[in-house]
């Protein structure tokens, strides 16, 4: 029988041990490990494959390189943490440009301040690249998947889709371009925007920073889409969630929106009193968009009244 | 131009960034990373697949789970640290036995006493699992692979090969029983003793606690073969080795305890004061052996005064 990823990842934790109290082990976006001396660190791993996560004929490796620390670092925002140190291990084939892999490995270990401290290089026919970083709370706890309480309001950190958009893009043939170069006009249109934000997603890390600051009580990453990863929310805390609309990306269809994944926005709750257009602003970052409520019915998954399915990206698992 | 392992992480060491005070990062068996609070923590992170470091023929995905863990506790074991929390990371095709995979990572980690705390499934046509690992330091300093000096003793914690004799056995269908099965008279065979190194290496985690405590300057895990691991730390520290003996496992050739690896079997040196036997023999463990000394003579790699290859295993990079 074929399963999917998440219904392997709960087959697995049984199997596994359980955490003593103050850690969080597997099931939300980080572990919470605890620190002699009383403070906490984060750690979590992803790894990413060619043709999986990204198609040779139009993403270099060197993109496939920055979504493997990317990913990771998305984990960490998503407890309102800051990334500290990572790991790699690549696996692939002999004539694999690792000179190109590792140019985008380190281009994201610095532009997320996360650099690379070890890591093993070994043969297989895929190219499997892996990462692990660590993430640290400057001070409280992380904002975990599990807090949500009814009636609190859902935000998100930006609008949906662009990655997904990006892809369809590159997939029709609609833009081969270099991510991020401008037209003629010296504007920079939003397929080239979407395209970069397939290549070169932009984890949230100031966002996490800011909701955690201003009372998130549950966030997640948008990772394999709004309306799977929403659910996650809702599942650990035991809510329902009512949206009222979704931002999309500029060029983004709905359903890109909702299921596309792979955008590193963030989503989270707060009480209705909490103040986080103010903070955002405060903070220099884009405007958050109030998105829905979570409700006190745990089945509750409607958008605009209407079920939404929450399905997004899994891998299959026989 | 193909080459190597080594040569291909130490150009990529070179595009990556440098360490501030205090840390040690790619080049030694795990990275030393600052602690909030002064302490220091330890992370390595090792990938293991299918066809290459485990044959499906005759090992068990519950042995590739349990060296994908293993691997990465010896490498803390090499530093004189205790083993913390690991993450896994799956990468493999469909129909692949998770719960027997898992099930082999889980008596790895609950051997080793480092819990998995999260980690990834993603589908690949071959199986990859990579696990990263942390470490602590009960107090004072890592043993680094640089620390060696002219005139240091070389003792190694054990016998070398049994993992190489092991493979063989089960290539050349010498022996196709379980692991560690007792035999007719009560006694556990050489043949199957060698099958359990192979398919169930055991980390020295307490030889290297001991050797840390009784003052080894330098130490690394044999994992790659003697001769290679051995011109790790001359290399390091810029010294020679002059090998006066090499303490076979039963069974094994010397070209398998020179150049077998994934013995997980510990190579340290110590000044000639530090009084290894007993701290060994106080701690419970086997008496360590001494093979050799240190020399003055950056280039020599000498066994009983001819010249060793340091040459292992490697894997191939273009």
């Amino acid at each position: 029988m074929m399963t999917g990823e998440f219904a392997a990842i709960e087959r697995l934790r049984a199997r596994l041990a359980t955490p003593p109290e103050g850690e969080v082990w597997i099931g939300d976006d980080a572990a919470v490990l605890l620190v002699p001396g009383g403070s906490v660190m984060l750690l979590c791993a992803d790894a990413v494959v060619l043709g999986v996560h990204a198609d040779e004929s139009f993403d270099g490796l060197d993109d496939l390189g920055w979504k493997a620390v990317a990913a990771n670092v998305s984990d960490i925002a998503a407890m309102g943490g800051r990334p500290g140190r990572s790991v790699v291990t690549v696996a692939g084939p002999a004539d694999t440009d690792l000179d190109l892999l590792y140019e985008g490995i380190r281009d994201a270990a610095t532009f997320f301040a996360c650099p690379v401290v070890g890591g093993d290089l070994t043969n297989a026919r895929d190219l499997v690249v892996s990462a692990a970083v660590t993430g640290s709370i400057a001070s409280g706890r992380p904002v975990l998947r599990s807090g949500a309480r009814p009636a609190d309001e859902i935000w998100v950190s930006g609008r949906l889709g662009a990655a997904a958009f990006g892809l369809r893009c590159l997939r029709e043939g609609i833009a081969t371009g270099a991510p991020g170069v401008a037209g003629p006009t010296g504007e920079t249109s939003a397929t080239e925007v979407a395209i970069a934000a397939h290549r070169r997603p932009r984890p949230s890390v100031e966002a996490g920073l800011t909701a955690r600051a201003t009372g998130a009580t549950s966030m997640i990453d948008v990772s394999d889409g709004l309306g799977a990863d929403l659910a996650h929310i809702a599942d650990a805390s035991g809510v329902g969630v009512s949206l009222e609309m979704v931002p999309r990306a500029e060029g983004a269809t709905l359903e890109e929106a909702m299921a596309g994944g792979e955008d590193y926005v963030l989503v989270f709750t707060v009480p209705p009193s909490a103040r986080i257009e103010d903070a955002f602003a405060a903070a220099g970052l884009d405007a958050p968009v109030r998105i829905g409520a979570c409700t006190a019915d745990p089945r509750e998954r409607t958008l605009c009244g209407r079920p939404f399915a929450p399905r997004g990206w899994e891998h299959s698992w026989g």
